[in-house]
């Protein structure tokens, strides 16, 4: 149908005209001026109290008590059953997060600019690995971490940054694709780039140099920093893709640990959902496939643009991590989700396919006729709150979501 | 004949126990007690004034000018010629130095010490890309980092070290080699881990901010900062394994210029040489291989211990940059290095290659059975001096090396 195709191009060029840049670090009630007391914005689709996951309620109940809501975990448990708090996706505000995807009022939040479609996204900061929000850890440590960021490292990155023209994100990605990240579940090229770009203006900024070696230790002791960079970035991305009347190209895929959820270009802003499937993957020490949670977060949003589990051929060394197989044979999930992509992209490519670009944009018309649902990339959080993460693994997206999503299209086009 | 096999196990067995520690930077004056007023230090086995090519003597005059031993670069070149400098290859003095390799009392070294076997080995800072001295370059612009080198960043990073326990480097290449370097021609990756390290030392020890956000610039807008340090670790694994009796591996594999020469360790110093081969690679804009000098530095040490052209495997990005053939192809290179080494390196791995051990010690026997010469990534310098790098390449180590060296080490053990 030449409708769909002619839109499926525009949304593609969108896609690749995207000029992302990481400007600044903000309190999120500055992003979002519509984010008010007691809101909380989590991963994924929209989904009440009762029905979320161990992991998405124990976040829940941290962030209520970090955020002076509650007085302990129980009694944020208590009031939230209640209704004392006002639940809706981060996507329902220009912002992703990742796994839980916890965003409140007085959390700092990145903010990447689209230069070509002056749009912006947010995402809170990376916390960190071991015991951490995002993966529905809520202890002291994790709110005391969370404070940190507010209070010394969120602001100091947010001076940095506006102290300079913003970091574009476009060649960096290019780079890191060379150097073995996927965006998703390896990030330790981005990061570092990233690093590389943000020390001198940290230095120069900077009011303490004790704080300013903690913010460059935090930085550069955490591989996954770039992750939620690249998530806002995604979102940034993504975002002007919307509302393209007949396009089949896919805007969002996220999930709140009960539920996956996709947006599609030509269906506006629904959400078509199914329940989330489960990771197959490798377990840290100690943890089995016995305690893990249902596939959770915004981060998916890196392969909608073509990164992850799409860009698995350029990072080997992540194909042993999220147990996909021989890292030899990592270019054969590129080849698979080329199959299900309206077009690749020129300038994110990966040497050892010889330059082959990230296949870009997902056709849910290709991922219903080939059957090849996407592949994604994600870390595995235990299924109770207040532990953590306990693997990483690849997952696909529902089938169901798609099916529904074309039925919507089709009617949307006036086809029966 | 098994008084080689079992040197050549010890030989192996020595570099892969090897632990290999940056600790330090310091003037080469306190490193290297032995060298004096009017003693240059250069890159590759011993060569007159008289036989130098242009950016060796292009170096050699600016060094002198910096040193303050000549008035100009022409004064320098006078004096040169008629015998004022005592010219000796940084080999003899537990040194090693990129392209020219130019060392002398007043520079910066960095210094890497070998935990297991105590031997310290020294390199020079990198003065990052473009007009620079290790290429030929000698202008003020070229004098003037090396002074800042000398006042300001050297000491800088000395102090960071020595606030901490040393940076440990096994595990740094270890990783690098999962982000596309193989540490000769490429070091994005372990610049920017090595960056990770010391930016949160260098912060707590820094007086001045804008003298820190210099140097954090510096260290993150240098691709190739990393490759000194790889050579001093190369330098320091290296040295432990000379004076095995028997033994056919390869312990130095450097260029002045001029002539190539290797050392082996069971015929302990001597130098066997070859004229220096002229790299085959790609040129930067506006420079083609008339322009080109042959090959240089003492950087092939990266190779003797199993990187650069043995890694290429871990660099498919490196592949296009030096011309040797498609990215996908890159294994080839590291595959048949596999022929002429002893052993691979079970903690340097290569993800792309289904972690295949890099090529580990090079057998001199197996070089000249197979007629593979050591594969080499290399800068390439123009010819005059003063002009700097015109592009990147690779290129083969003279066989006749090896075969002076073989005879050499049969009649060491007995055999006519």
């Amino acid at each position: 149908m030449q409708l769909i195709e002619n839109a499926n191009q525009e949304a593609v060029t969108r896609m690749l005209s995207a000029d992302p840049v990481l400007i600044d670090v903000i309190p999120a009630s500055e992003a979002i001026p519509a984010l008010k007391d007691h809101m909380i914005l989590h991963a994924g689709p929209p989904v009440a109290w009762a029905d979320m996951c161990g992991p998405m309620q124990g976040a829940i109940a941290g962030i209520a008590v970090f955020e002076g809501w509650a007085s302990d975990l129980e009694d944020a448990a208590a009031k939230a059953a209640t209704g004392a708090f006002d639940f809706h996706p981060n996507h329902h505000f220009d912002a992703v997060g990742p796994m839980t995807g916890m965003t409140t009022l007085s959390q700092p939040l990145m903010v990447v600019e689209n230069r070509t479609y002056k749009n912006r996204a947010y995402c809170a900061l990376n916390e960190g690995l071991g015991k951490v929000m995002r993966f529905g850890g809520n202890d002291a440590s994790v709110l005391a971490r969370l404070a940190w960021l507010r209070d010394s490292f969120g602001p100091a990155v947010g001076r940095a940054l506006r102290s300079g023209d913003g970091i574009p994100l476009k060649h960096l990605i290019a780079r890191g694709l060379t150097m073995g990240d996927e965006m998703h579940q390896r990030n330790v090229a981005c990061s570092g780039l990233l690093l590389r770009e943000l020390a001198p203006a940290l230095a120069r900024t900077a009011d303490d140099n004790d704080e300013l070696a903690k913010a460059l230790a935090f930085i550069g002791g955490n591989d996954q920093f770039f992750l939620n960079v690249a998530m806002a970035m995604g979102k940034s991305i993504m975002d002007p893709v919307r509302n393209i009347h007949g396009s089949s190209i896919v805007t969002a895929m996220c999930r709140n640990g009960t539920d996956f959820g996709i947006r599609v270009s030509g269906t506006g802003d629904t959400w078509f959902t199914a329940p989330v499937e489960m990771p197959e993957g490798l377990y840290f020490p100690g943890f089995t496939e016995a305690d893990a949670n249902p596939d959770m977060g915004d981060s998916t949003i890196v392969e909608t643009i073509g990164l992850g589990g799409f860009a698995m051929g350029a990072s080997p060394a992540v194909a042993g991590f999220v147990g996909a197989g021989a890292a030899s044979e990592a270019g054969n999930f590129t080849r698979t989700m080329s199959e299900i992509a309206a077009g690749e992209n020129p300038e994110w490519t990966i040497p050892a396919m010889d330059y082959l670009g990230v296949p870009t944009g997902i056709d849910i018309r290709l991922v219903l006729e080939t059957g090849l649902a996407p592949t994604i990339n994600t870390g595995i959080a235990h299924r109770e709150p207040g532990v953590g993460q306990v693997g990483a693994g690849v997952v696909r997206a529902p089938m169901k979501c798609f099916e529904g999503a074309l039925i919507a299209l089709a009617e949307s086009v006036g086809v029966k």
